[in-house]
């Protein structure tokens, strides 16, 4: 996995530290600002008990030039009612005055425990001091501090050349699971001196998010904080980007936020293997889509893989009740290259020797072949263990 | 819990033995057998991907004046394509002879691993001296041989007065979690001295699976073989039941079919609660019984169960990806009968502690109020733990 050690994205400056949240002392407040307002644009979660910052940030959407994010974890402002709104108001006020801009000026993040009120005085007591640690090179110290469940940090960096010029893209992520973080979240930013036109930021941010973040299961739950944001300061002087030039931005913001999705999901709480599950054949992509989710959430097919299973018999049975069209003797599929199922009939044994090893590994491909049409999808999914379990059962006791 | 010891019900008579399908020695055929033609129905799994057995179970269906059952543990004879369907002409034919009796007089059933051959030779070995054992008092013995995973076998009995007489209804049942089994099934059968007209005999069972089976949640899996089958063979020696009669032998059915419902979920893999989970106020009652299975399916939600943990966001955040209408401010929720949340103002710290050791029981409540509208339904589920994640990630290696 490459982690870089250093970001730096021209016009960007960020720190992150501890404010008083997380009892443990870690870092949980990250502050990330671009020295000139930003073409952006942001994602949420489509769960309908959506957090405080995010009915505030998709209010926020519709405003331009923002100028960056200021973010908490360890507390998700979640189901917190008026309040959380107020505080969420109280940080944005608070950051504008500590940064010298109006409020409103930055999207507001909060990742943790649902339910509980976000002590919001701490956050507002400690972005003065946050404010006057930002460095060109603080947004690895931002992404240690939208940390929660996280067994690592997640982060990439992508150069990318227009007219030119060299133009970076730098991100950061948190999330051990997106489809249900055990603390509520999948968060991600991505920050770069392009210029970009507001409809292109959108357009390619809801292209990366949807080859990145929405192909990646852990538990099949949806966070009320999920949200992924890109911030475009055109800092490398540049006229928005065009053509070649936008297709090559295009290309390394999706390969970027497909790092940080994979990040997640191999960071999947208490994963111990990937599986990129394709599904082919289906009558439409929108069926491929519900059969690769049912099988890719399955429990049974998660254990399975956790155990090293060549259990098709698990697959076969999720997608019979994926609630698509399916008829068992035209299902083909394979587990790491190998043939277990052709048209339905009973797997080779020699072919299920040579899969045996190869499913131990820490990432392979399940392809499943519908037979009955043109339709096709995709996701990448972690298994289940009893230490998510464990990571699950017990953190609040 | 009550785990009668005798089962007899009028008229028929049952078997099990070990005919060599598991590795183990424990029994894994069981023949049930009424000495008169019986009215009889059937529901089987929605799942697209349907057993053999099954699919020739709903081909019977539609033949009235079924026997009895024939049913094997450890091979589910799914995923086996003709031969599988063969396997189950093989058996039935095979059971008439060694009954006496025409072809498709038992409705056949299925447990165990899904995709390998069923070895059906071995059934039809075995079924002459399973015959010749049948006796009165062999039901129990029937359901210890449809056991797979089970931790313990599944029966019950009610009695009945009707016209002056006793009528017995006797069942039993395995799985160990319906709604994903991990090997594959949930299996119930009832059978009863009463007369039933077949209409009857659909609509009550229906009603009763509706009102237990189709209720509890392990963990969210259906699988390609759960059948539940009533057969009434009318030696009470009444006319078919009507009236009170008819009532209280539906209610009589479907509370035994709810205790062995409750005993599957008791038994669900690796489980150490069971939660009742009733949702009010929805919109409609199938927005209720959307938002109750998603929260009950929930790995969050049974995670936090587990670890005893008073998460009421976990369950708000199911709710929010249900695809219902949900208003967070709405909503009021209670854990064992503590208001954790009332129209989505936060727990009350008091309720919070009366409400934390009444969390550690085997059993409790959780009801939920969306507080939109007069649509309501309830689930029973069981936890998500490490031993869920030991038994089905290790049983096949």
């Amino acid at each position: 996995m490459r982690l870089p050690k250093e970001i730096i994205v021209p016009g960007f400056r960020a720190a992150g530290t501890h404010c008083g949240i997380k009892r443990s002392g870690a870092p949980d407040l990250a502050l990330v600002v671009s020295d000139r307002p930003c073409v952006s644009a942001a994602v949420f979660t489509r769960n309908k008990v959506a957090a405080a910052p995010v009915v505030w940030g998709k209010a926020l959407r519709t405003r331009s030039r923002l100028r960056g994010i200021v973010v908490n974890s360890g507390n998700a402002n979640a189901c917190t009612g008026a309040a959380g709104i107020e505080a969420v108001r109280r940080t944005s006020r608070a950051a504008g005055e500590a940064l010298g801009l109006p409020a409103d000026s930055l999207l507001i993040g909060s990742t943790g425990v649902i339910g509980v009120p976000l002590p919001v005085e701490k956050i507002v007591a400690a972005l003065p001091g946050l404010a006057a640690r930002l460095s060109p090179k603080g947004i690895p110290g931002a992404g240690e501090a939208i940390r929660t469940t996280d067994a690592f940090a997640k982060r990439g960096i992508r150069t990318v050349r227009a007219g030119g010029r060299a133009i970076t893209i730098g991100a950061i992520a948190k999330g051990a699971g997106m489809i249900a973080p055990n603390m509520g979240t999948m968060l991600a930013y991505a920050f770069t001196d392009a210029a970009l036109t507001p409809a292109d930021a959108r357009l390619l941010l809801r292209e990366a998010a949807d080859a990145s973040f929405n192909r990646i299961v852990v538990d099949g739950d949806t966070s009320t904080n999920d949200t992924a944001a890109l911030f475009a300061n055109g800092a490398c002087g540049l006229s928005p980007l065009r053509g070649k030039d936008l297709d090559a931005f295009r290309k390394a913001l999706t390969s970027l936020l497909l790092d940080l999705a994979l990040m997640i999901v191999r960071d999947g709480e208490g994963a111990t293997r990937v599986v990129r599950l394709s599904v082919t054949g289906a009558r439409s992509d929108a069926d491929a889509a519900k059969a690769a989710r049912a099988a890719a959430s399955s429990p049974l097919v998660k254990t399975a893989v956790y155990g090293a299973d060549l259990n098709w018999g698990r697959v076969i049975a999720a997608l019979g009740r994926a609630g698509i069209a399916v008829d068992p003797m035209k299902i083909s599929m394979r587990f790491a290259g190998e043939t277990l199922l052709r048209r339905g009939m009973r797997p080779d044994p020699a072919a299920q020797r040579r899969a045996a090893p190869k499913i131990r590994k820490e990432a392979y491909a399940i392809d499943v072949d519908l037979g009955l049409g043109n339709g096709s999808d995709h996701v990448y999914f972690s298994d289940l263990t009893e230490k998510y379990v464990r990571i699950n059962s017990g953190y609040r006791s």
